[in-house]
């Protein structure tokens, strides 16, 4: 049975290695998202350059190529659809930031913070049907339903997100609601679009569809947590991100269960009020630790971790597969 | 020969009599409408219809809608696909608003100004997924490709927009260029649908789109002449809005070319710097008027209004044609 690898620090990015062993088809990708990304008005290459040129690891778009890659597909489908993935993924990073006033973004100042809000969500915009227009030259109506039906559910997930935060009622299952459509959404949809281009059947779809949505799960949870634990030279964002916007993730969740009056009273007022003072995010850290919720919320992240494996077990045996294997474990056990 | 027809005051309007004629297909559309913009995230469908209830008078499906009616196609995926439109286009409506930091729409509060700017950004991406999604379940690539087109075009108009707001040097094929893509393209692409789904070939369609084009370019000039001209009771929003905000429309361009030294100053303070103070307005009005730029700026609608006829002429005779060439005629002579 595949489990998630116990990992010795420091922990080698799985990526990395994913990166390595598809080089060839990352190279495509990147030509066709630099490429596509392209428009003679000049703001739209400048604006969605700094976001796509900050990197990132290109996870989704290495799911897509991961799928393909297991079944041994390689007719060039897939390059073309990671570069869709990409660039549904960066239009909803955009208009992240601006939902959130986010003034960094992968250590780097964010799109908003440069070139203003307004530009941040048409460019958006653009990369979003940009993305669309990518898949009807690929010409596959189930490849359009996976991605039209993620780009629903993460707008819906985004939009729950919103509702939920600030509502210090907000319970574990809306969490992983929130989390399930906003993030592993489109895992599982990047991870499903390299199956249908390699055309072995729906149960491999479904068996990578279900190792994208764990994984999707285990890496939010675990953001979360580090959201709280990271260091932050490692992170590339502010730590306390989510405590300062009021944001409800599992670890606050899972104190709050077990919160005291006193306890209630201070999540009320610092995530329910945003009424916030210096020595409150040591506070809230010093509580987490008390209820032992980052390590309950970690535990959860590696129940989704197995689930993944199990679904890919199901798939061939491949180098790929150990990589997708590893890549669910750092999810999990990753620092940064 | 189909020319704009003059009209008398005060002006019907001949979306009712398209709307009345298409009454049932219109039912159809609406109930698609209130049926897809549903979701259990509550904040979605009570945002979303406040702006789909506001109303507006639902032009851009009406085209789709009269397109196919014009060649006696009524299989019903027209009702879906007007849908479609009528989605993107709301999902255009609310980031519009975001940009431009609205406080009105169709002379009610707009939805970012009640629900916030985060959730009219994700709620307009959830429609516009949303949109994509009936698409696919159409299951036309053709139709999928005119859209998605349509989508990225507009998004590029949209960028265009902010990028020569301000700068009092933008010439009349930059201001042509955006108002083709931010409003024409839609208006274009909901004409060419409903051509697709009757399949009565390339030259058809090629007739309807340009139809679509000529119309949208009118209509647009017509709008930007009425925000210095119209009356404000009429209008729905409030008068001057692209003055205070340094858009650079038709009438404005038309007078800076004619502009002497203290006018250029002029207009370089209040729209390039929007250094703007009481009376201000009015002056412009004035200097609008000394150049006859509105009256310039109506008559370039009605050279579009002319070719557009021109295209309508080439299809086939019906009531709904002649709808649409009156339609044409009103969305230059209008007066709110």
């Amino acid at each position: 049975m595949i489990r998630p690898q116990p990992q010795t620090s420091p922990v080698l990015h799985p990526v990395d290695s994913l990166s390595a062993r598809l080089s060839d088809d990352l190279a495509a990708v990147n030509a066709i998202i630099l490429d596509r990304m392209q428009s003679d008005i000049p703001l739209i290459p400048q604006l969605a350059g700094h976001l796509i040129a900050a990197g990132g690891k290109r996870i989704r778009p290495l799911l897509t190529l991961a799928a393909a890659a297991l079944f041994g597909y390689d007719g060039g489908r897939q390059h073309r659809l990671a570069a869709c993935v990409e660039f549904i993924h960066t239009a909803t990073l955009l208009h992240d930031d601006v939902v959130d006033d986010s003034s960094q973004r992968r250590g780097k100042a964010s799109a908003n913070a440069i070139f203003g809000n307004e530009a941040a969500v048409l460019v958006g915009d653009f990369l979003f049907s940009r993305s669309f227009q990518l898949m009807v030259e690929d010409g596959s109506l189930d490849v359009l339903r996976v991605l039209s039906n993620a780009s629903a559910v993460i707008a819906e997930g985004e939009v729950l997100q919103l509702s939920t935060a600030n509502d210090i009622a907000t319970t574990e299952d809306q969490y992983l609601r929130v989390i399930s459509a906003k993030t592993a959404a489109l895992f599982a949809a990047a991870c499903e679009v390299g199956g249908l281009v390699a055309d072995r059947g729906e149960k491999a779809c479904a068996a990578l569809r279900a190792y994208g949505m764990h994984l999707g799960v285990a890496f939010q949870i675990s953001d979360d947590v580090l959201d709280y634990a990271a260091a932050e030279d490692r992170l590339g964002k502010s730590l306390g991100d989510d405590f300062r916007e009021g944001k409800m993730t599992l670890p606050v969740i899972k104190a709050l269960a077990q919160a005291d009056e006193s306890e209630r009273t201070f999540w009320q007022r610092t995530l329910g009020a945003l009424d916030q003072q210096d020595g409150d995010f040591e506070t809230a850290l010093d509580i987490l630790r008390k209820h032992d919720a980052l390590a309950a919320s970690l535990q959860a992240a590696r129940v989704e971790a197995e689930k993944g494996c199990l679904a890919l077990e199901t798939l061939p045996p491949h180098p790929v597969r150990d990589d997708l294997a590893a890549l669910m474990s750092f999810a999990v056990e990753r620092d940064y």
